[in-house]
């Protein structure tokens, strides 16, 4: 059989690129050929993470058929968040923890998802139901996911499960995961030195919502005010965005990872803007939303948005 | 929380009335408050096995949405083949061995396929994996379920878990599953009694391939040579069928399961009976193909049909 490919959304994060890299070894441990690739280059914290744990980053792709007939997606089913070519390969696998939407097969799969804070939750417990030991350094990887995409825990994404695979993961890693996992999101929050194009496009995901097209972006930060400083280089950067891309409304949520709060600004169709407002029953104001105790896309963002369109 | 309702797909088989028995009783297990349901009455099949293990049949609905929030699909996931009102409700947990199609949800949910004979061999892993006990009864049951999905084992959609639960699931149901699946098989091929547009809707799915719509019905055997004396009474409620509902094809699969043989026969649009001869490399004469070693809908005819579609 040929080499199957494993690989996480685009715009990777750490889960994408972390759960690409575990659920690969865990397959080759089970006796398949597979391989971790990663749908783009890792983010600032992800990088912080592939060095601490001396792990190379997965080779980078932009499209699968060329290379491999059979794929497993990890951290995301939704096909405009994956590879362009999707649809000339066979999906054999999934783990994820997201929705399902706009993902379709002509045959049964194997497909495990889980309403948890992180896919490599569900991997940790995909290891343990096959009795495959965790490396050190995998439990590390793994670790740093859970943190990166639970926010330390606080996350309203966040399940006992998620706490249950962050002590476990911590003791096979042997770190401390409340000071390693701060450093870690620290190391992804420096936005000085990034333009805002590169800033809203670094974790942004597409949606389709009732027929319109929605891109959402998401940045860490330590500090919202100083951020916020930006905000007009952001907004120019959406405006150029939604109209190379055809999106009809562009939200940013910048969100601060120590006080788990988020400021939501928004460009885009004003019929839309006004869908937005309503979802958060609140005005936008200077083209933004507070979103106070928000910090999740994918539980607290994305939910009332759906529900009115 | 509310009670939620599990159950299978329209036009249950045993399979589809039996995971949701099975599924429920372990969720409860679990601390869950669920009731097993049904889309539909038992098939004479499921109705030697219900009597066999003494199981009253699940209560039967034709909606959901004014009795639950919160749903739990078995062997199915399509909204075609699921309760009207879907929609109205959220999905919570799906346990399936189906392609995935026509599926979406708002939420993140628990969602496990397998590629695997039947669904209620993934809800013996299950069991397993949760250290939950199967009382004899249930065992009973969900090795009915198995024999069935699989013709006793002989159909391609078998895999070495399927026969791995059968023997556990046998031994636990203290009963010899060769001889008691061949009985239970024939209990479902009694076809005389039973009306041309009761046999093409007791087993039957829709499907939407490249936008057509089509009905795939499935009638089991013992005597194939005597099915077909019916054909013309079969083709007459087909295109009745086709005529009420809007389907554009309606193909039936007889299928003989002692032989492992089908002949199916085809009525509806001319260009679309192009497609189904093309799919099968075979032209269709007398309204009809010859599918030796075909025993599956899913795996040896939805495929073919898929690709040419």
């Amino acid at each position: 059989m040929a080499k199957q490919l494993v690989f996480g959304h685009l715009n990777p994060d750490t889960d994408a690129i972390v759960a690409a890299i575990a659920y690969s070894y865990l397959q080759n441990q089970l006796g398949l050929e597979t391989e971790a690739v990663a749908l783009g280059e890792p983010n600032d914290e992800t990088k912080f993470v592939l060095d601490y744990f001396q792990q190379p980053a997965p080779r980078v792709i932009d499209q699968v058929g060329d290379q491999a007939q059979e794929v497993m997606l990890v951290d995301h089913n939704e096909a405009q968040q994956s590879v362009a070519d999707l649809k000339n390969v066979t999906i054999t696998h999934v783990v994820d923890h997201h929705r399902i939407a706009n993902f379709e097969t002509a045959a049964p799969l194997f497909y495990r998802a889980e309403p948890v804070g992180c896919t490599s939750t569900i991997l940790w417990k995909l290891y343990n139901e096959h009795a495959i030991e965790i490396p050190q350094k995998m439990a590390g990887l793994m670790l740093s996911a859970i943190i990166s995409d639970t926010l330390l825990l606080k996350s309203p994404t966040t399940t006992d499960v998620d706490r249950e695979a962050v002590t476990a993961l911590a003791r096979l890693a042997a770190v401390d995961y409340q000071d390693y996992g701060l450093k870690m999101l620290k190391a992804g929050t420096n936005i000085a030195a990034k333009s805002a194009a590169e800033l809203i496009d670094a974790d942004a995901k597409s949606f389709d919502m009732g027929g319109h097209q929605i891109r959402i972006a998401q940045i860490n930060v330590v500090d919202l005010p100083e951020a916020l400083t930006r905000q007009n280089e952001f907004e120019t950067a959406m405006q150029q965005s939604n109209q190379d891309n055809g999106y009809e409304l562009f939200l940013l949520a910048i969100t601060n990872v120590l006080d788990s709060d988020t400021t939501m600004v928004v460009a885009g169709d004003e019929n839309l803007q006004a869908k937005v407002s309503a979802a958060f029953n609140q005005q936008i104001e200077q083209n933004r939303l507070q979103l106070p105790g928000v910090v999740s896309r994918k539980k607290q963002i994305v939910p009332p948005l759906q529900e009115q369109f």
